[in-house]
């Protein structure tokens, strides 16, 4: 009954600390001495510290939010229910003092929030790796194409490039006329929440190849497939991915040149968050799993297995499904707590090879393959700044993820490599390693990349995604207008919430 | 941020304990006080107590689950969240001896193993009254009908009774061809579960009135919108509505008459539970919610609040998205998990206006009521057998419920009377008592009457419903084949999950 181990790496090997989970194939570099110590303090007794603020969730969102209102003179605690920062992203250690991340990784344009974090913290980014022709094997065949073309990464499949094209230029004309702050008061916002992507995309892709193509797109955004989604959500996604200066694209999700895969976070992405979390130092308490807030005689009461905390306020950043598992005292209303039961999180299993060497950049091939060999549809090279070790990674997303996660270790690793020989050659099938990171079986997390909704839910729903539950505030990636999902998204809800604290409190 | 309170009694006049929360309009009459004892025992220390299997939730699907083990020899302890028994199916005290129901309350043909633990118990049944004719008030005509007629229920809506019959002789068919105990084995399957009943809807309800008579059987069954569940959902749940002798139909789900609404049991429908508890004594322990699941050497340790419970099997009777919020060692696997982050519970309010006598009988009417006067769109007569008082009950349901569950107490009742008024006059406006509960702000049931599925749930998760994990089996209406969603669903897992564990133990 218990889930086939998803970590390539066992238990054995990791590095300080329980794990959170059997899924859990890795755990961070660079723990923090100072928050291990208010980890083993809170441990020995049932304390009862007390702050202004306690945040829940040493994510993004939570160390922004904690930034920000200490930042303003204000106490903070943050709780960590993992034994780790970073929320959904987290770094591996390849050893010599090299990283590569099994979660949330890439920035790029209009993703300001992030990038100005990451500044502050002197975290630099170094551009993706797309030198030379990406791959594509579609029906049995296989061939290259060119990334610098009017389509960047899109694959040139003759009988489906025009449709494709067709379908998102309609789908970003369309997401144009969705507010991202409020997508439920588009003008065709119930037409288009009573529907899901599958309809509309059978009503506008006609050909095979062109179908495709959009659902390859749509199931590296969303971990999902276009049934599963309404097509009002992914909509507003895609409105989503830009600033107010820049509308929304679909392209600019999918791109990796100009969009969201643009560049990476030298030393990897969850050193912002180590980083952050180091300088509050104390102040954040990992292994601290928050089962209960209550509310009464003006504050806030945050209980875990271990100890109880007492403030002001209370900021929950966990997706709508992980805060519907806290024990509200008094209970959230009807509204916030149906909200909760209708966001779930996608299923993709983060999958990586490592080899000596970056051997397909000697090919003149950039790691980039699309394609429909199961389980993985898509790949990136993601090896270090200085291509050593050289590193690929693929992406088992929505229905492949559910089912090949279901599979063993080997099973899915054999798969995985057949994937990545058929798109890069035989070499590909003798790494040095192979590392993977099944997000829905971790306890903590239960699913990638984002809490999506299905039809319905927007419309009725949306406006309880940031509505204050008296003392209790809503932040993580899943509130957020632009770049929702995203990390950039994550650090803009920390700063909204930080900012209704401190505005309000 | 608390809950407008939901409840038309406040919580002075509750009779015995603590209520379950705020939304809790009523407590069960007949407290059991072997029961009771045994809640005041566990509340004194954190005793162990063990026994072959611990149920966790008193309804009809742990209590009959209970039933099966005890007569097997087994030992069992029940552990109930609530101050009650009975689930979903909740009796108010009327005074005098008299009840109505605030929860589940019909029993109708085909219902057999719900009629069976009546019959074991001695608990009567009395058909529904529905003499005379029935109203409807349609775009501001009001006009009464005759429930005797080929099409029973639905009204004779000029432009739409042709449109609807053929759209429900359409489902009837589709649905007939949907294995109830395998959905997604159903040919068309995948076809089905990537749409909402919505885009169905739009294509095969032609005219206004048609669409109008189908979504207000939808929204009576499901509590949701069209636009919420997956056709293939839709088509299960009608499939599921009769037994292994009689095809499930769409009728037998909205009928009075030789359907789901054809009887009610004398005493109320709870009495069913509370007898059943009675009999099973200490073994049940009220104000027990569980928060955590544990599995190690061969057995299960399950805690509550106040103590723990060890046994060799587990058997969790909650609606998915409510077991989905208790804590698992080891972990669930990544499957069972987000199964349970996609099965959201359905939105209503009953409510009930109760005067001196049922005075739309003397005006020749059954009580019955169909109309697009909002908030309520369905009533039906509830009085007790002998016509004393007079209850009118009406139904606020799907988007209706999530809107009018954010007003307040003396919105809705002034709404609730209008649309009585407006179906059965003016003496509608002055009941003796009025009574709501909105199940959706209950803490421990969070929606009603069922949780259903959004496209793509049932093909890509419906394996998970009945899968046991380890030594946690998993009963509760959501996981029945026939009656899925009833009572007699309930009632069927708890037979179905007893015969595992006596096949398995």
């Amino acid at each position: 009954m218990d889930d086939a181990p998803s970590g390539g790496i066992t238990r054995r090997t990791l590095v300080g600390g329980a794990a959170a989970g059997a899924a859990a194939a890795v755990l961070p570099t660079g723990a923090d001495a100072a928050t291990t110590t208010a980890t083993a303090t809170a441990r020995k007794a049932r304390p009862r510290r007390t702050a202004d603020v306690i945040v829940v969730g040493a994510g993004l969102a939570g160390l922004t939010a904690a930034r920000r209102l200490v930042a303003a003179g204000r106490s903070v605690i943050v709780l960590e229910a993992r034994d780790r920062v970073g929320g959904r992203t987290l770094n591996a250690d390849l050893g010599g003092g090299k990283v590569v991340e099994v979660g949330g990784q890439w920035v790029g344009p209009t993703q300001d929030r992030l990038l100005a974090l990451a500044k502050e913290l002197s975290v630099e980014t170094f551009k993706t790796y797309q030198e030379g022709k990406a791959v594509l094997v579609y029906r049995g065949s296989h061939q290259t194409f060119d990334l610098s073309g009017p389509l960047g990464p899109i694959p040139p499949i003759p009988d489906g490039i025009l449709d494709a094209a067709t379908a998102i230029q309609k789908l970003d004309a369309m997401a144009a006329t969705v507010p991202v702050d409020a997508p439920w008061t588009a003008k065709q916002a119930l037409e288009w929440d009573s529907q899901t992507f599958e309809t509309w995309l059978q009503a506008n892709a006609l050909t095979k190849g062109g179908r495709f193509l959009v659902e390859l797109g749509f199931s590296s955004v969303f971990a999902a497939e276009p049934r599963d989604v309404s097509l009002l959500f992914a909509l507003f996604y895609m409105a989503a991915a830009g600033d107010e200066q820049h509308v929304g694209t679909f392209d600019r999700l999918i791109n990796t040149a100009g969009g969201a895969q643009e560049s990476r976070f030298v030393g990897g992405s969850q050193r912002i968050s180590l980083l952050a979390a180091a300088q509050l130092g104390r102040r954040v308490v990992l292994g601290a799993p928050v089962r209960r807030i209550a509310q009464a005689g003006g504050h806030v009461t945050v209980t875990t297995d271990r100890a109880s905390y007492r403030g002001r306020h209370a900021v929950v950043t966990l997706p709508p499904t992980l805060a519907g598992r806290i024990d509200y005292l008094p209970a959230l209303t009807a509204q916030r707590d149906q909200l909760t039961q209708r966001v779930p999180m996608g299923t993709v299993i983060k999958v990586q090879a490592v080899y000596d060497e970056p051997f397909w950049r000697g090919d003149g091939l950039a790691g980039y393959a699309n394609g429909d060999v199961d389980p993985v549809h898509l790949t990136f090279d993601n090896s270090p700044p200085d291509g050593s070790p050289g590193i690929l990674i693929g992406f088992i997303e929505g229905e492949l993820g559910r089912v090949w996660g279901q599979k063993t270790v080997a099973e899915r690793r054999a798969g995985v490599l057949n994937s990545f020989a058929t798109y890069f050659g035989e070499r590909a099938r003798s790494p040095t390693r192979y590392l993977e990171m099944s997000w829905a079986a971790e306890p903590y997390t239960r699913g990638c990349y984002v809490g999506f909704m299905p039809p319905g839910v927007l419309t009725s729903y949306g406006r309880e995604l940031r509505r204050p539950a008296g003392r209790i505030h809503w932040a993580g990636t899943e509130t957020s207008g632009y770049w929702n999902g995203y990390m950039d998204g994550a650090v803009r809800s920390g700063e909204r919430v930080g900012a209704e604290l401190l505005g309000g409190a």
